[in-house]
């Protein structure tokens, strides 16, 4: 083991790399250590702890005690070179983001002690920026035709609102979110569960260099990391992290994606899921959210873009009917209306009694249904003018 | 007009029987007078009325004065006689059911003064046995071969629990959920907007005749009394009020089947909605009602029966799924299993970085794994055992 590290790690762009390549993602020990004495500091303190010494912290660690966290942490700690991933990560045209940056986004924060140690990003735009406003499509891998149908069409309501759709990268609803959004130009920002050095899911590995070519992958492990199943969960908090709000598109009863919406509902951020048929598997952990949580049932953009926007500055379109016949009437005159025979004539004590209403409200009724053209008289009764419907 | 009645008008079945001829349904001015005089005295006292004399009431009509009360009751009086309505309802083996028979149904007391004057009944069963353990399953006329199908599931699952299945016996989700009831000998109520003289709509009388020979078929409104369309909706408030729960299995964005949902929810039932594709519209009023309302989301029968059956007695069923190749490990365990490559093998020392924990977690979590035979080790190094899956 070092007695000392082979980088000036008091610089705190290289102190917070190594910190991410030391503790796994959301290691609530390391976040402390680092929160109480700075970045650079602990690394100090873990090379002294690592021999035997342990100074004095003035902090508890969240869980178990710091002799297990250093023992957690060590062995990744001989072959520690950030200066190295720094460098991976500079050729491919990407950088480090740490926290108070300008281009840091403010909603990891709300992530307390879970919060990220530092921001790996590849991408033509700060992740600040795209999410400031934008909202989270995720789902399943096994997507359906229906799911990745509706993904699509909520996923282009988001670019033309310049809403960011934020998803992880995925094969299925994910990766129908990112390419619908790369489609239209909207903004997209992918999460990574591994390292940028090579973007997973291989399939998926040109789709997301695009939506780095126009918008941002980030992720929080550094580049060599490989993308393991815990860490698939650990990403999933920083989607809800970021985005402004998350709506479930398609997920099985037990789908990963309803871990990114249990945090979102954690971080009190809106949580919408989409109802798919109830005969769909791919659609029962949808159904279940809307069961089982405070999830908000959306089924279009308009609805998914209420949930991010405030109330009244995106009013969402009436879905457009037919007018019903009797729409438009009062209850006296729709009764009136309904009491004339489907086909020829009534005389008018014949309609008050089926009406069931007094003369004088009758005679009112059938004065107004004439005047808008919906009835007609002639000498002897009362009947219906047909209504040519669109 | 006449001076007096041609029946015995201080007879209860009589006077009420006439009484549900003379106010349409839901008429709280009729319920009022009725509670306050008793329905014979009340007959006596519309005549008094309509003679211009207004003898004291102890109590103002809920709307309006009880001047239009009497003018809208009064046109029909003339043709007044529940003799021969009752003894329509006889010959085709009914029966009227007065509140506080045993055969009437509690439920419709919640009603208040929007409670029915007595319910024309013609069935195998009583109304109060049938609604006392009871699911209303209603929808649109305009179905889909989805709404149809599901509606037919949950109403089996229905008559498999002897939950009775109450809807409007119209053609659609209605009719299938009759049909499906009938199909596997389930307890069936069916409520009519019209009179029993003749079921509406004429495509479906076979049907309700068979409603009819094993459950029951009931209405407010005498025999002769046309199904208009203001009936159907006073129609629905019973519907919701003889079920324990009200579930709409599809539904456009208007739809009546949304006012049933209302009027339950308005008397405190559980309220079900169950989902659908949301690229169609017969699903759009399910998503308002989830959206808009505290409707539950309701996928399968064993949902539904939640709805009406306390916690405890009706346990759902966990949906079969396949295990996760992690779910039946503890967090450290999941951590290191995920740690060895997918082929090949690791030495301790690389299970140990890549896991991101300390020595002796890993070599207790291989322990367990070992045991388990989720891994297993030769002289150089770990490898996980390949599980076969289901």
């Amino acid at each position: 083991m070092p007695d000392r590290l082979p980088f000036d790690h008091l610089d705190e762009h290289l102190a917070r790399a190594a910190w991410s390549r030391l503790a796994e993602p959301d290691d609530r020990a390391a976040n402390r250590l680092v929160a109480t004495l700075g970045a650079g500091p602990a690394l100090d303190w873990l090379l002294h702890a690592n021999r035997g010494l342990f100074p004095a912290v003035p902090a508890q660690p969240p869980r178990g005690d710091w002799r297990t966290a250093v023992a957690r942490w060590t062995p990744r700690l001989a072959d520690l070179d950030p200066r190295r991933e720094l460098d991976v990560i500079a050729r491919r045209g990407g950088d480090l983001i740490l926290p108070g940056s300008p281009a840091w986004p403010a909603g990891l924060d709300e992530l307390g002690e879970s919060a990220p140690m530092c921001l790996w990003v590849i991408g033509a735009r700060d992740p600040a920026t795209l999410a400031a406003s934008s909202v989270a499509l995720v789902g399943s891998r096994a997507s359906t035709a229906y799911g990745e149908r509706v993904t699509t069409d909520l996923a282009m309501g988001m670019a033309d609102k310049s809403i960011t759709v934020v998803s992880g990268g995925a094969y299925g609803i994910d990766a129908a979110a990112h390419r619908a959004t790369l489609s239209v130009h909207g903004p997209a920002l992918a999460v990574m569960a591994g390292g940028l050095d090579r973007y997973y899911p291989n399939g998926n590995s040109q789709l997301l260099a695009q939506v780095a070519a126009t918008g941002a992958v980030v992720a929080e492990v550094p580049p060599g990391t490989a993308p393991m199943r815990t860490r698939f969960l650990s990403r999933n908090r920083l989607i809800a992290a970021l985005a402004r709000a998350t709506v479930v598109v398609e997920a099985a009863w037990r789908s990963g994606a309803l871990s990114t919406a249990a945090k979102a509902a954690e971080l009190l951020r809106p949580v919408g899921a989409v109802p798919g048929p109830v005969t769909s598997a791919a659609s029962a952990g949808c159904h279940r959210l809307l069961r089982e949580s405070d999830a908000i049932c959306v089924t279009d953009a308009a609805e998914v873009a209420e949930l991010v926007q405030p109330v009244g500055t995106a009013l969402p379109e009436e879905p457009v009917v037919a007018a019903g016949l009797l729409d438009d009437l009062d209850p006296e005159q729709a009764r009136v209306l309904d009491a004339l025979p489907a086909r020829g004539e009534a005389v008018f004590g014949a309609v008050v009694r089926s009406a069931g209403l007094d003369e004088v409200s009758v005679r009112a009724a059938l004065g107004f249904l004439e005047l808008a053209g919906r009835v007609t008289r002639d000498g002897s009764g009362w009947r219906r003018v047909r209504v040519r419907r669109g």
